[in-house]
């Protein structure tokens, strides 16, 4: 066991957080890492209502600490699906994605719920803001990851994260991490836990297709491309600060800088792309996927994540105390 | 002190080494850096006799373990000056940016002087082909870094080059790495010291002009940008690969993104820009620096910076293995 703030502040065993990732991480992921003792969370992003009443209603009945992810920005065009969430009560909401008004209604609006509040920032002054707004546990995310992110990088981020919020609250590391080392060394850096997204979305309980597991096993990080294709095709508004990662395809091979001319064709693409993720075609579909995918190398029960993670950072700090000498 | 595979090889105290940057580490940043434990290194960078006489030769002077830094490929194109570099028999030789072949021949050539030989890595790839080659040490590093670099972040990257080479040689994180929280994270991932630029560029003994300097210490990570402009006026045959990182000015926001159009008004442009070099003009000069920016605040001793950092790493290592609980 490593105890930390966020430890302490959750009730939780492990630091160690299962990123809320759409169409992958359902109830049956959030639900296994809590109980191995991390927090585990379900990804509602875009809000979908029949998968809020079949998922979030489902990780209810799990136990432990477990808690819901919003993509902001698409929740403040469906008012109704945000009371949804706030009806099944979670222990944790995490929010990711807003601008700084939205950041602050809906904090205000998840504390009031009773949930623990956690704000996703990408630079030191989301970090500010989301403090100032009353955030309870900041996860301060980096350009390796997979999906969506900003510019900066998580190693140098964290830092300037704590030191421009004092150590306010606990901060989480996201982006680069999927083993022991990597939990280590956010701790090291000042964090208070690792949230981790591609290793917890190659396990046996994520959503994950087949086909998106086995090609990301197989896949390393020099095969990852930032597009915003996937965004465009999909017609989601997305703030064209934030970039997302994938493993390349045909589709990003075709795609990837032509964002205007695929939004002006995007009737006549759509409903193709759509069909083809439907037969969980992998050089069509999305494979967001971090820079972390040379340690990914297998399908494993997402609560041996949890558990070799802490090992293996548990082994980890004892042999570092060792190398000090007087 | 804090005991690695890189101490024990070298011989050195501390598992920090000072980046050998090209008009920023001269003698006397490295003697400062040897002479308080560290791996010193002068930047020889693209090659000048006058410069490699003067700070080469007067490194020699300091005692302890000192090195010299070459870019391989501008070597490759004045054999004298690598015959000039080994006749100073530099106790360490740090070799970076050169192809297959390259390395081959300069690890061989800086291996039989009897130097310890470490080769700088951006991805895995390359770190195979060093480790094959010969090369005594692997420097591992990410694009958070000021100056050149490949793409891939040193977070994840560093544990993906340990898992390529097996542990066959120690590897130093560079990249992202300002203070003893990085060299404790460094460690964490498994490397055996880190290597960093823009926390020694900024330093009192770096040969940085005081407009580079306080330029540094005033600007913040989101100030930086990836730009080809400053290899492209000074006609460095830099290939596309390698980005260079520089805190964004006037010569940056015009030139930027137009390397084709600045390459053909060369003889136009390069003599004005170079002039205004000369004089320390922040608006046209390179200013390169790392994503670190946010914790590089001061002007310092470098024998501050090392002790500084390695007093920090070992207060948090200490402290992490109490956070460990049975």
């Amino acid at each position: 066991m490593i105890s930390t703030k966020l430890t302490e502040l959750l009730g939780i065993d492990h630091p160690v957080v299962s990123a809320p990732m759409g169409s992958v991480s359902g109830a049956r992921l959030a639900t296994a890492v809590t109980q191995a003792g991390g927090l585990g969370l379900v990804g509602v992003s875009y809000g979908d209502a029949a998968f809020i009443d079949e998922h979030v209603a489902q990780a209810t009945k799990g136990g432990g600490v477990w808690g819901v992810g919003c993509v902001m920005f698409t929740f403040d065009e469906r008012p109704g699906l945000w009371d949804k969430v706030l009806g099944y009560a979670p222990p944790v909401i995490a929010l990711s994605f807003g601008d700084e008004d939205q950041v602050r209604r809906y904090v205000a609006s998840a504390a009031e719920s009773g949930a623990h509040v956690v704000v996703q920032v990408h630079d030191t002054e989301q970090a500010v803001v989301a403090v100032q707004a009353g955030a309870s546990v900041l996860v301060a995310q980096g350009a390796e990851a997979g999906g969506h992110h900003k510019i900066r990088a998580t190693l140098p981020l964290v830092p300037a994260v704590l030191d421009a919020t004092q150590g306010a609250v606990p901060v989480v590391a996201a982006g680069g991490f999927a083993d022991g080392r990597g939990l280590a060394a956010a701790l090291a850096l000042g964090a208070d836990g690792v949230m981790m997204g591609t290793r917890f979305a190659v396990t046996e309980e994520s959503l994950a297709t087949s086909g998106f597991k086995n090609t990301l096993v197989s896949a390393a990080a020099t095969d990852t491309v930032n597009t915003r294709a996937f965004d465009v095709v999909r017609g989601i508004p997305w703030d064209e600060v934030y970039q997302a990662r994938s493993v390349s395809n045909d589709f990003t091979r075709e795609w990837t800088g032509r964002d205007a001319e695929l939004a002006a064709r995007r009737s006549e693409i759509e409903p193709a792309w759509t069909a083809a993720v439907a037969r969980d075609d992998t050089g069509q579909r999305a494979l967001f996927a971090g820079e972390v995918l040379d340690l990914v190398t297998d399908v494993r029960p997402a609560a041996s994540v949890v558990h070799d993670t802490v090992a293996e950072a548990e082994d980890i700090l004892r042999r570092l105390a060792g190398r000090v000498r007087p």
